[in-house]
């Protein structure tokens, strides 16, 4: 059995949540869901959903350099938990912590994103606090409210289920990559990296899924963390063509990398990871084409553990504790981080 | 009239909010309450109450040593906006920057005055963020609910109604003071600056006031806000042996400085100051004394504009606007910051 526990990201979570007593009115226990899950009292139908989430190392790192990007990833990032349980938004508070030297058309540029990430997804910014500090950091927490029947858990699946990415991954892990590896923007502009939270997709998802996380860091790190918490198997298919970015299978070729490195990177987009039963696979992919939307089938849930990529016939395990903690045992440097990374791929040779 | 833009913390909260679309589903206006007031679908007798705030200029600044006292106070400052709106707590969320310099008993330190704080006001910490950066910050994001006919708002209130102060005020200028002066421990110890959210006298409160607002940028700040929204004069006494802390009444003796700039700093703590109709006065003191707790009067709003304090039978205007806005014009300095205030205050001379 593939333990939590062997994820540093899981321990370093629970050595927080230790310290703390729960709340009587949680629905969700830790790492279970991708926001909190909570009771309103004299409410016996809806579910109140929350979470917080900052971007401030994948600004400090340079992968965003246009205040745009970091405005609209702050929305995006926290609506796509949202969206990850089945909530319906009611809106999104925002906290600015930004360097005294910024110019005024950099907070306003920061603002700017976050306004298109709303209209984008028909949501609003309902207040908010400014701070002046060394590092920049952006953080947003969004609420929504889910009824309970409908509510999705990271918990559920079964084996048989089939598995579906809301939309191609990658675009996270490339843009990083382009960066790390100083790519010419012919590769990839960072006004192409706009990634988008699925909120209208996760309602009608909740319909059917039987678990739903988001891909927010990396394909490979939901797939590995759904495996953990529900103790089967996940079996990735190795048709690249469909399942990754265009953008991010073009910078694999010419890199000469491996493909399924770009669902391998700690950073990643917005898409949902979710599992439908197999009888229930029709309705959905109908229901599915009626709102113009087309969910990608990545793979299977089977008996068993581990996440295994099936290719030319083969099963080959992947390492995901490997790759999942190589964040914190590859040094602080993305460089030597994404070096690590590289060299696990080519050793895997798929 | 003195307006809300003459105060630049003011317009910078404006050059923010213009750029974003309002929810329909939003009750209160910019700068009209501690916490966003927003319609739940579904739910006609009650509002979801919001708020953030991020701790990080406080911490930066070396007010705050000890990561017990950035936990505690991160929580206080979250459910303090709730109280000040009359809300019922549902939980908080927190985001966690540290720099990765920092050990892990110093986190555990953060979490442990988390905890102690919530576990004072008998709530909770839903779920949360943790990120390494430069620069330690640390955001919370509190929620509740609040019965509509029970919402409090900075606005309401009359000529002759009575201001209150939901206990002694002046902890957080004396915990600022004592660092930029360096005094010894005996004055000010930071084991002693514990300031605690008022929820269950808000619950009391909201049956009463007529406006309500913390003090978490000082006193005066309040004063100030709520005179400018409420087209209305605040008048203050100069009673201070009951009105200002005592620990910060002994700093200003041993230190020569005039007591009311106690009320004038920036850091502040989380008192309520909020205002009764004089023929509630006597029920409000009745039913706060039930609960063993005494608010204290401080003043008395009138017809006209202005901050005023009354001294020997003299009504002495404070130049609000200039107090206020030294947080930008004496420069990013805390001690520039102290001093221009310091120099104001002997100049009003009371």
């Amino acid at each position: 059995m593939k333990t939590l526990e062997k994820i540093l990201e899981n321990l370093e979570i629970n050595s927080w949540v230790r310290n703390f007593s729960r709340s009587p009115h949680q629905f969700n226990k830790p790492h279970e869901t991708d926001a909190e899950l909570i009771e309103i009292e004299g409410n016996d139908s809806q579910l109140l959903a929350v979470t917080i989430d900052s971007v401030a190392e994948e600004i400090n790192e340079g992968f965003y350099q246009d205040p745009f990007t970091m405005g609209w990833v702050t929305v995006m990032a926290n609506f796509s938990d949202l969206s990850a349980v089945g909530a319906d938004p009611l809106g999104i508070v925002i906290s600015v912590s930004v360097e005294p030297t910024r110019s005024e058309a950099f907070s306003q540029g920061i603002a700017q994103g976050m306004e298109a990430a709303c209209r984008k997804l028909e949501v609003f910014i309902l207040g908010g606090d400014t701070n002046t500090t060394r590092t920049i950091s952006l953080t947003g927490c969004a609420i929504g409210v889910v009824t309970k029947e409908k509510k999705m858990t990271r918990i559920g699946c079964q084996s048989g289920d089939v598995i579906f990415l809301s939309g191609r991954a990658g675009s996270g892990s490339a843009i990083g990559l382009a960066r790390l590896a100083n790519l010419p923007e012919e590769y990839f502009s960072e006004s192409c990296y706009r990634p988008t939270a699925r909120i209208k997709e996760g309602q009608l998802i909740r319909n059917y899924a039987t678990c739903c996380m988001d891909t927010s860091d990396g394909v490979i790190h939901t797939l590995d963390q759904l495996m953990r918490l529900n103790n089967l198997q996940f079996i990735l298919n190795d048709n690249w063509d469909e399942i990754i970015n265009s953008i991010a299978l073009k910078i694999c070729q010419a890199q000469n990398i491996p493909p399924w490195l770009m669902l391998a990177g700690l950073h990643g987009e917005f898409e949902l990871c979710f599992t439908i039963r197999p009888q229930d696979r029709a309705d959905f992919l109908e229901a599915a084409e009626q709102m113009e939307w087309n969910p990608i089938q990545i793979g299977e849930v089977r008996e068993g553990d581990g996440v295994k990529i099936k290719s030319q016939g083969r099963l080959i395990e992947i390492d995901t504790a490997l790759i999942r903690n190589l964040a914190q045992t590859a040094g602080q440097d993305s460089r030597s981080y994404a070096k690590s990374l590289i060299d696990y791929a080519m050793k895997v040779g798929i």
